[in-house]
């Protein structure tokens, strides 16, 4: 029931086309923390400036998370992204990026951290990924997310951090662009390939797919006229997916698909709202409902 | 149990990345007939030119197929369509088109046809969808499909056909043309305030959505690798569709929801192989087999 996650924490200005937010709470670890919660406790290892605000602490300690790994970094600022989405909003347009305290030195795993047995990799330079995966003693399931850049400038090391994880959750450009494979399905065995024991592959509002040894399984995603700001949807879906798993246990292909539905939910209410004003206040109830009614909505018999 | 079908019925030429064929039997009407025949038999409505060859006439005859509503007109010349797909294969491009004999006078309902209780009017001009209709005498269900330049320059007499109709097909692009909206699930809406009680929008590799005033229904596509050439995916969807809603006698939400299981396993088998080299020979064990695959995948306690 020990669940860690390592990503970015920011502070974000996105603009879509229902609104605009400035300098509100985001980043990697944030999304995937605040859906992950809803099944276990999180363990969170992150790095801020010492301009975080105090607010924005206190929002990250309203929830079941352990901020033991969350570093305030003197004389160093907050990572900042500003965004913005457009047509479809199927896609972020960066407009402007600090990486700020992100560009320095990691955080440190606290001891405390090492017994993890869940982990979960945001997307970063996959060398960092693999030296936080080095804290921990043996963790049962290391999930791994990455981006463009790293596979494009960094794809030997990507490679060496993918033979040490047990599954990958990225997007479909992403599995496109690392595998060299037009066709998802394709793409994701050739992940297999790569040493993961299964790729779930995101494709917004399309909804996902994994791919396992057993097969191919899709997923549409839940259908919904609320889309109001996509920030964060992937690694709620990462969050929903491993906050499962830890909560049961297991890892085989129909646990996996089930977890797939509820990343799916998590991500559903992540885009209804700006930065963390759906999730913030979701309860367990609206999450199961939801869940309920995707299944019910694929159920033909 | 009649349902007639109107559309083209082509001579193609394709290329794909998995390679080319020349002078091959297509056409909107031809991969509908192949589809539904599995369900119901087909009464086909359409024009060709005396240049038809009678290989293609006696691969139509092979299926339950009545073609006393296909007219061979005497001086004129099949039309012909000359395309290509890349990269990922979600869109035909257009190379060459001769409209030949679609350019004439629509072919007449047969009297024997009049009694037709469903009918799919495949894309063609608004104006003569509305007038096989009206050689109707009753049907029960009436179904079209329609495309970009319609949408943009009949406008007006396509939103008369619309309040004709029970439910339309297409394609995404066009939902959205059509109504102005980015979300499909708006765009469904919109469409049924047009007139129809139902809209299916395909979505090619990413599946389809179903919109009713019972709400959205999203199912993703049949995961296959198997795609060399999605020529006829679109109306051999739109043929399972029918041809089961034609077979159960019915046309509630829950039964378009099986309905666009069939479609999504027809269109599977379509993108298969070239022309109608897969759909020709497809038993309906090995229909129902992929339909329990899809079922089963979907299928979450």
């Amino acid at each position: 029931m020990s669940l860690l996650v390592t990503g970015s924490i920011g502070i974000d200005t996105v603009t879509t086309p229902y609104g605009c937010v400035e300098n509100v709470l985001g980043g990697s670890a944030v999304y995937f923390a605040f859906a992950a919660t809803q099944y276990v406790p999180v363990r969170l290892v992150a790095v801020v400036g010492d301009d975080f605000p105090n607010d924005f602490r206190r929002v990250l300690e309203s929830r079941d998370v352990d901020l033991a790994g969350l570093e305030v970094r003197k004389g160093s600022n907050t990572f900042r992204w500003t965004g913005r989405f457009v047509g479809n909003m199927n896609e972020a347009e960066t407009v402007d990026v600090d990486l700020n305290v992100l560009a320095e030195e990691a955080p440190k795993v606290p001891p405390s951290f090492a017994d993890s047995k869940t982990v979960f990799l945001a997307n970063t330079h996959p060398t960092l990924q693999r030296e936080v995966l080095a804290q921990l003693d043996s963790p049962d399931l290391a999930v791994c997310d990455s981006m463009d850049i790293w596979i494009t400038t960094e794809r030997e090391s990507l490679l060496e951090t993918l033979r040490m994880v047990t599954g990958v959750i990225v997007n479909d450009g992403e599995a496109r662009k690392l595998t060299d494979r037009v066709n998802l399905i394709e793409a994701g065995e050739a992940i297999l390939d790569l040493g993961p024991k299964f790729a779930m592959i995101k494709k917004g509002e399309h909804g996902s797919l994994l791919v396992t040894n057993d097969g191919a399984f899709a997923l549409p995603a839940y259908p919904t006229k609320l889309v109001r700001d996509p920030t964060g949807a992937g690694d709620s879906f990462a969050g929903g997916v491993l906050g499962y798993l830890t909560e049961q246990g297991k890892q085989d292909t129909d646990t996996l698909r089930r977890a797939m539905v509820r990343g799916t939910v998590a991500s559903s209410f992540a885009i209804e709202d700006f930065s963390l004003r759906k999730v913030q206040n979701v309860r367990r109830r609206e999450i199961n409902h939801r869940i309920d009614e995707l299944v019910n909505m694929l159920r033909f018999d």
